[in-house]
């Protein structure tokens, strides 16, 4: 089964930006009645649609495919509830852990966020200094939730 | 734009049979909040994820990608809801014209109707002798509504 464990956190500072380099992204969802995620992104000149089940605890079922970037634009454009999300994607290597950072812009600007994906839940942690705090457990930090109530529309941060 | 052009018929008799060989689909629905049509299919030992966007007349967007059949059996059963869609589908030449014969099982049985995919909307259509009535314009026969609401359960028919 093609599952994901993700951890998340805030960012603060500047310094995680001279670890590496960013990709623009630009994605939607298609609202579903029953948890399930269905997104549409487009990461610089390519095309994919994924599939998420609901989560379990930290874990969740994911399906992702590559799809032709017109049908990413018309879908995205046509069928996707706005406001889209635009973020640009940091990928940084940090002692051999992949950690994704995540800068908002458009409706979620000012909002930056890291990912790290792990092997198994329990996997053991270092954590950079430019992190803030987890947020793991947060809902509004989904993709899937700042799409619907963007992090400029918040009143407690 | 990748764009479908359909019309729909309820078939009566036997005669269509003998004009082609039928394959076993099993398809079901992530159900939206927009319209949009997310559908997961296995055809024979196939599978297949195709977004629909909402009817304009009798045309719509529509994009389908082929995917692992493991993928397609696992959102089937956990992601899609119930009942499925269980029917075998035949594929008739017919002067030219490819005529798609649905025989529907499981909740749906009982149930036969036939597809033809158009080029233009006003494109000339000689009707088979098996056509019973067009239903094109019926909601009822889209295999989305049928999974929510099968032909079983309908008092007018």
């Amino acid at each position: 089964m093609p599952t994901e464990i993700e951890r998340k956190f805030l960012v603060k500072g500047d310094e995680w930006r001279q670890l590496g380099t960013g990709t623009v992204y630009r994605q939607g969802y298609i609202p579903t009645e029953n948890g399930t995620t269905v997104r549409v992104r487009l990461v610089g000149e390519s095309g994919y649609l994924t599939i998420k089940g609901l989560s379990v605890g930290i874990a969740r079922a994911e399906f992702e495919y590559a799809i032709p970037v017109a049908d990413a634009q018309q879908m995205l454009d046509t069928l996707c509830e706005p406001p889209l999300i635009e973020k640009t994607r940091y990928r940084l290597d940090i002692e051999g852990i992949i950690w994704e950072v995540d800068e908002f812009a458009g409706d979620n600007q000012g909002l930056i966020v890291a990912e790290v994906e792990l092997t198994e839940e329990t996997q053991h942690l270092v954590l950079p200094s430019w992190i803030e705090r987890e947020v793991s457990d947060d809902p509004r930090y989904y993709n899937v939730n700042l799409a619907q109530n963007p992090y400029s529309n918040w009143v407690e941060r």
